[in-house]
């Protein structure tokens, strides 16, 4: 086991009929608060509404930005952090999923930097300060809700990046499994795939003694996948929601990456597609994960043999270790598709002449400084062409 | 799934050589510290002197309060409430296990309170400020480097009696595994005693729908133990030790609690033989541990059939549930064996005359007023007085 930290602070509130609180669990930072959605379903549910009330009831001023979108774009990011500077707003509330919170971190973190907010996703500046946020969770996916990340589409120059800081770990989120239950069936989809990702970016390391860690990575994954499809099954089935959003939470909290040393190459290889097409994050992560799996597990197939015995259930001859890690990425892909997912790039409509650019963008290698990525198996951008190609 | 709120903000700094950063870290809240500990082990490891090197290196003036014992006395808190008040202590730094870091809190929030701070822990008074507390942990067991929690025996009435706020969730926890592999091997049982009993305590309940946090107590029980008999075989295995101590903080730090009802029936027993004859609290733990689930396994035998497949390994026939429980049970008595507990009261000098006392003070009845313990079942003065006579 590595040294480590962590610390999150988030005061997570859970359960039915919790965004009634929002009020009183923001009071003590909140004078004036920018109120930050995207489009009508938070109106639908009610839920605007309801924090409505909520935050008037506990005297607190409020202006709003609605227009969020998936992928959310640095513009509207702009709008915002022009918005908080006039109206004078000292608190950011997102309702919604994770583009929601990530726009409303961005604007926290730019009210309080002089220059453009992209300079900080593009590492040219750090962050420093930021307003506090909060967040009503509406689409359990991201797990931005307790996470000190956000992620940002320059739409201009075509580029996805991230920041992160424990300065924009929300202060308080609010979790209502009951929203989940309304979501169209594609978000039951991509937000498994986004959760997953999470679990497996920290799950396969070459770091050896992590056995609480391993265990709960282990565990957090049969028990979402399982509980995936008792959703595709029945979207209504409020328990079933409450352990993938408490398993959301978990998967990006950082606690199950304690320890180890991290991946994030899929991550990286996604926000690409993301940025060249508009792909839903977890769409692109569902067809660039089985072909990664496939591409590196020879890097130290005991860690993907774990994986197949101990999350996917493969229990055969363990004397052909690659039949067993091949089972399991295929019962990988059987998953996916049950919950909806594509398993090819040609399906998300990237073709094969945006691999290479793709590749270098992912890999730096296009700016002229080529860092790769992946730390299960550093991928420089050809490798990372072969693993476009192996999905294509 | 029941609704919960959680909020862990302490910062966890986890590995070796991590004593060293004790000053910087405490420097945002401290500027004269209450250096807090027990007897010689700490000055023997380096650790004393370590300290009082950071503390001094980042410019915190210090006092020092030795002495703690296990079971930690409220007199020796009177005394160090006093010393803080007198010196204008604005920070309290407990080195060592559980007692020191319980009599730390006890101390911190006794300086902000006007009356006896024994007041709070019998439940007249409510806690509404203290002093910020940091921890250097030595010994894994307690779980208080990250709870909000505080047990303190007051010697004169005999009594051991908790408390709990967030208030006294240590800001800043530093865990060293390198200080457990010096540990004397009897605090090995006792510590894997109290972890384990701080899972079980959360995993045994009549809650349903607790998919993420049934598979996590089982995991980190399954690796604690695994882990535990590495050090008993090696004290010296830094690795074994860091999944032990790791595990210790995810046991008490609530994130296996949230979303059940809880139990505490075998602590609020384990209180009384603490009181009665200082027994160590993890002694008490194990003999009485396995007697309570003979006791009550029936009220709820699915939760035990899956205690002694998911976490003992049992894989007899489910036609005889009853057999299975009773073997995860006994192998559960030869892992303590293992670690060097004992498993009868009499081994601790504990004889049957005093169990009706300590039963009825346990439950209530003996102050007149029997709320009784445990929410598995309920255990009056009777249930408590037979479990006792399962482990005379």
């Amino acid at each position: 086991m590595q040294n480590f930290e962590i610390q999150t602070p988030t005061k997570l509130v859970f359960g039915k009929n919790t965004q009634h609180q929002i009020g009183t669990l923001i009071k003590p930072f909140a004078k004036k608060v920018l109120l930050h959605y995207g489009g009508g379903s938070v109106k639908r549910s009610g839920l605007y509404d309801d924090t409505k009330k909520s935050l008037t009831a506990a005297d607190i001023e409020f202006v709003e930005l609605g227009g969020v979108v998936p992928n959310p774009r640095l513009s509207l990011v702009h709008e915002g952090i022009a918005l908080c500077k006039k109206e004078g707003v000292d608190f950011v509330l997102a309702i919604g999923g994770g583009s929601a919170i990530d726009s409303a971190k961005a604007i926290a973190v730019g009210v309080k930097y002089d220059g453009d907010v992209w300079d900080i996703f593009d590492d040219k500046a750090q962050i420093t300060a930021a307003l506090p946020v909060a967040v009503i969770l509406t689409i359990p996916a991201a797990g931005s809700e307790m996470s000190g990340n956000s992620v940002v589409t320059n739409e201009k120059l075509g580029r996805k990046y991230g920041m992160g800081s424990d300065l924009i770990r929300p202060v308080v989120s609010i979790v209502n499994p009951d929203y989940f239950t309304s979501l169209p069936k594609e978000q039951l989809g991509y937000g498994v795939a986004d959760i997953i990702s999470h679990i497996f970016e920290r799950y396969f390391t070459n770091t050896v003694n992590c056995d609480i860690t391993d265990g709960m990575c282990e565990t957090i994954l049969r028990t979402v996948m399982k509980n995936a499809l008792l959703c595709a099954k029945d979207m209504s089935n409020y328990e079933a929601w409450a352990e993938v959003g408490l398993g959301g939470i978990i998967a990006h909290n950082n606690w199950l990456g304690i320890g180890r040393v991290q991946d994030w190459a899929c991550h990286g290889m996604e926000h690409e597609l993301s940025a060249f097409n508009d792909v839903a994050h977890g769409a692109g992560l569902a067809v660039l994960t089985p072909a990664w799996m496939k591409y590196v597990y020879k890097e130290n197939i005991n860690m993907f043999v774990q994986f197949a015995v101990n999350v996917m259930g493969v229990s055969q001859s363990f004397r052909d270790p690659d039949a067993i890690v091949l089972e399991g990425i295929s019962r990988l892909e059987q998953f996916y598709k049950k919950i909806g997912l594509s398993l090819t790039l040609s399906e998300l409509d990237i073709p094969e002449s945006a691999f290479e650019d793709m590749a270098k963008k992912a890999t730096g290698a296009f700016f002229g400084n080529e860092h790769g990525i992946g730390n299960f198996k550093k991928l420089m951008w050809q490798d990372v062409v072969e693993i476009y190609r192996l999905c294509k």
